[in-house]
Order: C-alpha cells, then sequence, then structure tokens
C-alpha cells in the first residue's frame, strides 16, 4: 500500500486509513463510496474551479434545509436516488404491487372514515370515486387491511402546504376493508405540481433542461395484518407528465385508469387493486 | 431508453432526461456523476434506513458552514477529494516541484520582507532557518520569484484562527529572490495540529477510526514570472503524522530535511530548492 497520496491510487489510500475497530457495514459502504467518487473524478477530470462550483452547491443545499424543508432529499429525488434505494431496500415478490417514493407529505393519524366518505373538504376539484380491493399473492381479498391515503387539491398543493388556506385533513383519510377485501372513497382527480424549485435543486433542474413537475398521482399507503407495508402512488392515467416526472416516481404498473362519468358518484372513477407481499 | 423507473436502468433514465441544451461539460460531469452515485447505491445496497444517516449527515455539514468554517471542503479533504482534483487540475512536467492542497489558512497580502527577516512575531516555538533556490526545469535560478509563505504557530494555530492572541502577519510573510534565484528566511519548526474535528466530519473521522492531525508544515505560493504558479507545503521530515495526514497532503517528495543546529542563526534548518514548470 502506497504510504503517501499518487494519484493513481488515490482512493486505496484512503480506504487503507480505516482502522481496525470500524463498524464492518461502515467500512463497506465508505470503501465503495470512497471508490466511486475518486472514479468520477478522474472519469471527468473534475477541475478546481468546478469543484468550487460543487462545494458551494452543497453548502446552499444544506444550508436552506429548515424544519419546513429538505433539500438533500429533493437533491436525492431529482437524481433518481430516492426510487433507487426504495427499489433495493423494498424487492418484492412478482404479482405484489410496485412502490414507490414515500414523499414528504404524509400526516400520521388521519381519520379513520367509512368506506365511501368524502376527503375532499375544500370542495375543490374534480371528483373521483377511488375504488377496488386490497389482496394477497394468491388472489384472496384481505380483510382488516388499512389503506392510508393523501393527495395534492385542485391548486396542487397538499393541506399541510397550506395550513391557513386549507381544512385540516383536506384531501386525507383511513379506510379498513371488510371481509370482501373492497375498499371506496371519495376524491378529486389529483393534479399535477411543481417541486419546490426556487432553491439549489430548483437551479440546477433549470441548468440540466429538466422541468419541476410531477404527474397527478393518489398517494396509498396499504397495511394489514400479516403482510408487508406497502408505500405507493396510484399515477393518473394520460397526465403530461408521467414520462418525465421530476423524481422518477412512475413505473408502468402503477399508471391507474380514471374514466370520466357523471353520475351520482362522482365525475371520474378510478379503479385499482393493491396486492401485497406477505410478512 | 425505458421511459419509466427501472432498477436495472435507473442511471440511465436519470440522464436521459437532460434537455437538448445543456451546457456539454455540464452534461459530461452531471452524466458520470448520476452514474457513479447509481451504481454505489447498487454496490452496497444502500438501505433507506443508511440513506436517512447519509441525508442527515449532508445536512448538518451544510447547516455548520459559516463564514469562518467550511465542513464540506473539510469532507472532500478527508476523502481525499481535494487532493485528487488538485492532482488532476495541476499536472506538471517531470522535475517540476509537485503541488499539494492550498489549505483555509493563506491571507492575501502578507507584508513583503528583506530576504533573511523573521516572520515568527510571537516569540514561540524553536526558531528555524529555511532556505534554498527557485529555479526553472533546467536548474537555472529563477529572479523576481516571489515565495509567499506561512505556517502555524508553536500552539498549532495560524494567525487568523487566534486574531486576539496572535500578532496580525504572525508566521507569514513574502520573499522576492535576486539573480541567484536564493530565498532564505526564519520563522519556526512547525507544529502538527488537527483539523476541526467537532462537527459532522469529525464524528465520521472518529467513527471511521481516523485522527484528524495533519503533519506539521510549511505552506509555499511560488510565482514568477512566465511560469506556473505552485502552490505546495514542505513537510517536517520525521513527523510522526507524515504516513496519516487526515487530508492525504503529504507526497513523498515534499518531506523536507529538517536538521537540528545550534548556532547563531537558529535551532533547526530546512533546505528546499523549488522547481517551477514553464507557464
Amino acid at each position: 500500500m502506497t504510504r503517501y497520496f499518487t494519484e493513481a491510487a488515490s482512493a486505496e489510500t484512503v480506504n487503507s486509513r480505516m482502522g481496525p475497530d470500524v463498524d464492518p457495514r461502515l467500512a463497506e459502504v465508505m470503501t465503495s463510496l470512497v471508490k466511486h467518487l475518486h472514479a468520477f473524478t478522474e472519469d471527468v477530470r473534475l477541475t478546481t474551479a468546478e469543484w468550487n462550483l460543487a462545494i458551494d452547491f452543497l453548502t446552499r443545499t444544506g444550508q436552506i434545509c429548515s424544519v419546513e424543508r429538505q433539500e438533500f432529499i429533493l437533491l436525492s429525488d431529482v437524481l433518481g436516488l430516492s426510487m433507487l434505494v426504495d427499489a433495493i431496500d423494498h424487492r418484492r415478490p412478482t404479482g405484489a404491487t410496485e412502490s414507490t417514493v414515500f414523499g414528504p407529505f404524509h400526516v400520521d393519524g388521519a381519520p379513520v372514515l367509512p368506506m365511501g366518505a368524502d376527503i375532499c373538504l375544500d370542495g375543490k376539484g374534480e371528483s373521483c370515486q377511488f375504488e377496488g380491493r386490497v389482496l394477497d399473492l394468491q388472489g384472496r381479498p384481505l380483510e382488516g387491511a388499512c389503506l392510508d391515503v393523501w393527495s395534492d387539491n385542485a391548486d396542487g398543493f397538499y393541506d399541510v402546504q397550506q395550513p391557513d388556506l386549507q381544512p385540516t385533513w383536506n384531501n386525507r383519510g383511513r379506510f379498513i376493508t371488510g371481509d370482501d377485501g373492497r375498499y371506496r372513497f371519495r376524491g378529486i382527480k389529483p393534479t399535477s405540481y411543481p417541486i419546490p424549485d426556487d432553491g439549489p435543486v430548483g437551479q440546477m433542474l433549470s441548468r440540466l433542461g429538466r422541468h419541476p413537475y410531477r404527474p397527478a398521482h393518489m398517494h396509498f399507503l396499504v397495511t394489514a395484518p400479516g403482510h408487508r407495508e406497502l408505500v405507493t402512488h396510484t399515477f393518473v392515467g394520460g397526465d403530461v407528465y408521467l414520462e418525465s416526472d421530476a423524481v422518477f416516481g412512475v413505473k408502468e404498473s402503477l399508471i391507474a385508469p380514471f374514466e370520466r362519468r357523471e353520475d351520482a358518484d362522482a365525475q371520474w372513477r378510478s379503479t385499482y387493486d393493491f396486492v401485497l407481499a406477505p410478512a
């Protein structure tokens, strides 16, 4: 092992410095991180001026973080890393509904409502009936499954983003299935919206020629006894941003039909079955 | 190209989103960065819990930055990235003196002093005579070369770290060579010192079983008409931290002799010749 720094063996030199009693998993993660960061730096022959820009970018990203805002999560999201970690950490058997990013807008403790209830409390938007079943891998209905659902309102904001403008729990609720595994609630057809783009991450997106929009989606956190938790969305089929979600959250299997209808129930209907993997 | 996210093609999907008019160099750098970050994430199968720790670490690193402190530069330093960028960006012909990291403690405008002057103003430490020549690649002395030098004091702090305790310009000065290319000044034998280790980077070093010390060194910024600027240190031969510099700044060719002597000049003498590459 080289004792002193050389360009050719830079990563090895750094990694050889780790002490003997380092947590093995930390050693594994850091060794790989150092290798990849050094390989990146060599691949592009990063200049001092570019390195200065990167230091400044990371610093501004950290400094804009607050209780209400997490710009590093946003950075991870727009680089596709959040989706990748989700995919690695939540591998599921074939046939189980796929997961996607949790997002920053979930709130614990939404009211448990009777099947069919309306979660839209501000009277805005086009009404939509959401319905379907919660099933196991064998297609059997799951009784006692909880669907915790949340979406933005017709203006593209979640209630927690507009505490003074929206009723509490607007477009949120929890529903518990009976022995037929069926769920049904009324909400609105969600609308596409931009992620916060007035900070360093927004500037980066702009430089990369990318827009900040997410396609319209309804969030679902589905749990059932004896089964793995599922964090996912259903996406509004036909949304203009489906193929360019700023955070790469769309998976083809999660695009749901949204059928227009004009009846007593609602202006739209979206049917989707969730299949949970065993615990 | 996959339109929607898949684990297998995650980096390609992210990179395919770049717009058509992106600056080519930005596109090159970001494409490589995304590839390496995704490859790292896959290699170690990063978990959501570990990703959360990383987000928290980066956030704390950003939030501790201030006018006086740059924790992301420190992070780059201890991961060997600062040295790597320096090596890539300052490749020099064989025979030219090697560079090392600039460090955060240089101050523009140090007093220009006559050859032989003493830069130690606080009377602390063991005195040392620094001397040698500034040469071109053919070994010819360079007239009018400027050596801008700075070091910590005997307590291991630079004057700017202790504005109330040390005289201004303590252990700093500039010296201009005559036609013999020779330089000579009196300072102290520098002392090893820890980088700031009370923040996230210090915590990381501790978890990695690494100490925060830098081996003792004298900083040199050497310039001469018609030649490339040289930012480097000379390291005190025999220092206990030479093989474990927290920022990997040591190159073998930069380890200078420090000979003990007891004469009219000083208690120590260090001789080192600087060879500049043509501009």
